[in-house]
């Protein structure tokens, strides 16, 4: 396995982060992703009202740390709700949910929401969740200080879910990644992608991968995970593979590298997953065996990539990979 | 019931076309809608290639008819074929399937295609059809002779099907009626609407209407039929609504008036079923039980209104109303 | 097979009724049971507002008849209707559902209703019918005229069908039938017995007789058709039995034999089906290949039997048969 | 939240039970209900032939206590024993199951039990079950002393779960909750109610509440659990309220308040849980994530409740709550 | 199309049947195989027990012919009825089923039967059909005289369906066709291939042909169907393709082309379907939709082919060809 | 329950195997079968390329032990590994899978391959797994030195599993035990048994014993395990049993005596399991509640038992017990 010696010019075109949440990779891992000893970062009941809060989208805000996070109330209902952390391992998350606004101010609150990621773009932090359209739709809003929050129009009709937008325009347009899928839990599931000028239309949808391959993790149905992390060679998306047993289904972590300039085109994919549910905190919980890569927190200059990914639908939990190493490994271990 | 004494200004707002394939109401039918006594219009094999051709839709074409049709093959799959009439009820369909290309001129015909939609806007009739993206969803393209026909961006995202465009611009918009569906016999269906600047970027989508009502003939789902037909009271559309028993699913025909400027408003809509599988073409087949309306002609002057519908997934037929008799029942009989 | 010679002293225990609508068995119908050739006595359409008739339930009224009908209206929703006949072949059945009144007159009609049973007991025509609980139970009711019908408490709890009550006490206690089931298309169903001394408190529950035997046409489930008649031999019962095919389910019709005394004691049972789906009334209409009986009419010195069956979920056919026949037919190839 | 100050006047209309086993709310509990730390209470194999003991009825018995459980076997089929127990903490449960008598004395043991529920009325202790009718029903039964037990007439007919007594006549009737179900793993369910003047014949049936509501946790079905409290302000019932995942049902506890004497009135319900699956004895076992509560033991004095509840359908374990602090949050936090 | 003009040596190798039951094809037929005017050729209730007679394999014997016949019962259940025909159009068929000995003479008539295939190979008849292991798979016996039947060992374990016996040694060994299927109404299955020395014990199984293709008509499962028939151009196959609609499955008939020393190999099959169900009895009746086809008789000089296939699981109908037409068109409309 | 005092003249029919791994019986156990305390014997990825090695075969081999393993890779795909152990208790399993070859030593490696079973007959180690023919079905191959694997016939169709080769020939035959499923996660399955006279041709196939008895934890389907063991009394067989609940299937352990020149013939059979999961590693992991008995290793002089079993089909594990104190419940707690 590659080293992690930081390139010259860093594989990652982005800015340094230097209070990213870290923890070095033990002697004995032979693999390329390793979990934070401190998992679960977030466990049951973390607020008076809401019951799990796994599905969590950090990003970098101010001196710390802001996002938007899935809490599942002890209703059992999935809300979006705000939330901050100085360090990105502990986090204080609203125990209200949030509520949107319109471009006019007027309540636009969804009746469910689940599974954000947060992107900035300019001088806005943009959000996509799963939306009751009514069905599972992408729900699309943004806000600039985790306060104020206002709903956009939905980008895409039901059914569809993991919604996730890359982090700037390419070729002059918004680049939107989806996974269509049907009205309940969805035995099947591709990663595409739609294009727009201005957010509000979309167009020129494209297959970008497809469930199945050789191995079986990824064969019922895959989505994306992380807003894609630009370098040098690719867009680095992380997504989540799904398999299928005879007591449910299992999520598990793989990754995929995509054309800078037009990211529809897979250069190199894992044919192995990175991660899957094998500690008590992913196998047991609300809905076991579940890894879910949702955020990524990325310092350019050293590689470091740390990423939160639900555990069984219960915890939020962190893994981390340095980005030479998993380019290296991804190049020789691919299927795509 | 009303008579059918044509209004001074005519309801429909549209041409006339005095060739109309008509037939007039038998002395003993209490109905507001009646069949075709030349049904069915395309019977078993009408092409030496095809098997079975009945979600039909023709429209005014020269001096008689042109249109595209869903041509099951003797293989089973379904196809997009062009055909002419000069009468509207005996037709003559192409043996090959239509050859797409893009708007380059390069092959661009999909792997299946069906269930098509055909509207003049402008100078081009534009075609709307459920499409192989992969998954069902919908496809556009476009023709001017009915002999070359290019293939535009996919509007939406599967799964969907039941693409209708509107006739015209609404507030400078293109409005794209549809149905978001499952991949496979989805059990489940509600009317959507999306809207466009330019026919390739599709945005601001919203709910129009959706299964259910105190009536169980639509209980399960519905989807649009024919191009709305405008007139002085609101866009008319035929739609199809779907029961299930425990031998299958059962399509009727239901009708709904909707607001001209803000079309997903719906003004009425049938509690009851206008037309029903009763007839044996309706009622074996290749699907027992269906009558799928696809396309409509139009006569304003007279408010002539001839629907064809496929019959049991294996017949063309043919039913007729007068529109304001249809809109007097439309109002009476409404549940919205 | 037995010639039909009235016996002496009737085999049925009940009254004269001459003016049954009857029509011998045609020379060449080797079976025990044959169809009426005005059949379908009752098709498409039968009122405006009303698109199909087919479980009906008519009674010996005055000089002619009168009853109780499943009508399911141009919505598809099951409703019941009164209506008369005065040949008992052709009705004239009421263009509005009955408006059921509780014990204080308020109004008291269910949501829907469907598969009436009518049997008079003392001077009142009881009704029992499948309800909306919420969810398929025994709904329960009667009149004296046909004209008001009074809503009597549900006698069981949801999920059931077809509940047929005993013409007359056994052992000083109401008989009810029933047929245990679920919330939908239920594949499997048994009849069962409840016992009541007033009509509203039930219990003493006992299995009656359950699908399956050695043949096929009864394997997937069973449920009572017309109200018992009572016989020197016993309670003749007709019922329904259900297979299933790759296209859905197939209704026939048989007939059973129950101790008077102790009506859940089986003393025969059909080991084949009387009647199955064979004609094109009956294999095809809103639900393909169902014989479904609900009411009989007996002259009890001839022992003519007139049974009325729905068809196909779409019409009201009679069949015939001689209950001497059938009782001779019914020991010789019984299995129970 | 509340403090558990001990009303002048007792909440809860009822007797002392000075032995209750008790556990004081952990100081950093925010919650109304709370986990004995003894938990799990029974263990895997309790009895060389039982395998898991987990949805337990005690009740109070001579010093100590007594009840019937649901024992599985080592054969994995469900039954009932009976068990003593001198604290409520530790309990002696019998190797062999209950064998049930007629009121004839002959054997009348069902051939399967599961579920019971025990609640004294006047000098008898009344069992009811899940029983094999056959199809899940109902069970009926009463003992004085624990040893010998009387097999009664089932209430009500299959499919049914979950029966549940109330401790008396109201308005001079028995009143028995129950959950209509179907055949197998039920995917809904509500509770009705049903009256009795003698515990054979019952009626008037009436519904109860539904599943659903604005919270997920109770989305699928719904089912009371201990015999229902009588307190100054109504009847007190434990239910459970079942959710469903990718990985199957989850089942979770809540309460509800109804009106003393019109029981089937909802005054107040719990529209979060009280309790959900979250510890290592409740996620892992025989069933994934089940809290199934049974049963109730209350000291009226102090208003202490001490709730048996089955634990991943394995264990046996307990959860306390306050009566009034329980009846200060139902009304705060209520959803009817 | 070409013309009927038989070969100087004839394609068929096999024998002369100057009786078989023919008529030419309709002149304007444009398809390679059309239907016997006579159809149906058995209709409901041949005999006093049977009800349907559909599936049936008759084979030249002696002056005319014999056969065994799938004769569903008035109890709805299959069994293996044999019978006899002067023209091989009408059929006098035996009112009792096959009594079957082993070969000690003992009883060894299976519970159910279906679906017979009858091939001579030496001095004997053989008979292939569907059996109950328990469990659908193939049964297999032996007659001289259509009186006496000897079952032998089942060749291949459940669970299997439409076993087909190639009619000679080939590389001296036996060649069997079957179908692997599941317990219930499969919605899969592919043609395998497996050899025996001595029709007792069966090995090396071979993939032969699966269902799909680029057409829809047997994309859900195929089947073989008569006895192939030996060509010098290889084995001919007739075989039945299954797709599925939102009513169930549609069964139509297609053909294949197999290497005479390697009969795995499969050198042309039908792109599209030689016959589906159009007419009244292959549309309506015990399952819709239904032309399966069961055996062939041949006439080598002539190259005339008469098929019997089952229509609707209802009726016995015969079909046409001519073997150098057929090989023509299978070579230019092949899809392997 | 019977001390382990080993026979005169042992009950095992086999070789002695003095470094059997084994451990006694914990005092406090008052069950015939118990778990290893060094379980689970294998974790999770314990070489590089493989997750989860569990269902395991070692058998004696020089002075250690050899096997086969199924190892699901990173890929989630299952393969055959092979492995060996100085002790039989820690292993060092290959990273790389078994390549194949067939007889002519051309590359034969199934595109997946799980559940492994190896048998020494002769001077050869017989290998039976589940392969894909496609479709799950017996693959067979040998080798003499855990190197070179050499492939043979597939000796029965599709679906099947659980192949189980009998150690020596019976009357002339060998013998193979397998389940016939279908294509998916199958919910039945009952054990059969077929004869060869050359390990390529199999016939007289017979029931050997069904899923189903009295209790519930073999309700759903049942395959063997182990090589079955000669002992003087009969073939000792253990097998899996599974019953189902909301969270999908539960695997245990049972056993069961076949006569030694009959084997299908039972002669007892655990009407209550023997081991179920109740562990961590047993209750979570990839597939929670699986104990999958695979392989045993023996020693005849002192009767002991060890006992490999895949364990959540994640860890591999042991259980042991003493052959004569197994018999000795078997009898005493045997439903045939």
């Amino acid at each position: 396995m590659a080293k992690k010696t930081p390139a010259k010019t860093p594989t990652i075109l982005g800015s340094a982060l230097p209070n990213i949440p870290w923890e070095d990779k033990p002697a004995d891992c032979p693999h390329v992703m390793w979990r934070n000893s401190a998992n679960p970062l977030i466990g049951w009941n973390p607020t008076p009202n809401t019951a799990r809060v796994y599905n969590s989208a950090p990003v970098p805000f101010k001196k710390g740390f802001a996002g938007v996070f899935r809490a599942d109330g002890r209703n059992g209902r999935a809300a979006l709700h705000s939330g901050t952390s100085a360090d990105g391992l502990s986090f204080d998350i609203q125990d209200k949910k949030i509520e949107w606004v319109d471009e006019n101010g007027q309540p636009a609150t969804p009746s469910y929401a689940y599974d954000p990621r947060v992107v900035k773009i300019g001088s806005w932090y943009y959000i996509t969740w799963c939306d009751d359209f009514p069905g599972a739709s992408i729900g699309l809003g943004r806000t600039k200080d985790f306060e104020t929050f206002i709903r956009m129009e939905n980008p895409l009709m039901p059914f569809n879910r993991n919604g996730v937008l890359f982090p700037r325009k390419i070729n002059g347009e918004y680049v939107l990644l989806s996974r269509p899928s049907d009205s309940a839990h969805t035995p099947f599931g591709d990663v595409v992608l739609s294009h727009s000028k201005d957010l509000t239309y979309w167009g020129k949808h494209r297959m970008v991968m497809q469930k199945g391959g050789s191995g079986w993790w990824q064969g019922v149905k895959i989505g994306a995970g992380p807003i894609p992390i630009e370098t040098k060679e690719g867009w680095l998306v992380f997504y989540h593979g799904v398999s299928t047993t005879c007591c449910g289904f299992v999520y598990s972590i793989g990754a995929s590298l995509h054309d800078l300039d037009k990211p529809e085109k897979v250069l190199y994919r894992t044919r192995d997953y990175l991660l899957t549910p094998e500690k008590p905190y992913e196998t047991t919980g609300f809905v076991p065996n579940v890894c879910f890569p949702v955020s990524a927190l990325v310092d350019a200059p050293t590689g470091r990539i740390s990423l939160y990914y639900g555990a069984a639908d219960t915890y939020t939990a962190m893994a981390h990979c340095q980005v030479d190493e998993l380019l290296t490994y991804l190049k020789a271990n691919s299927e795509v």
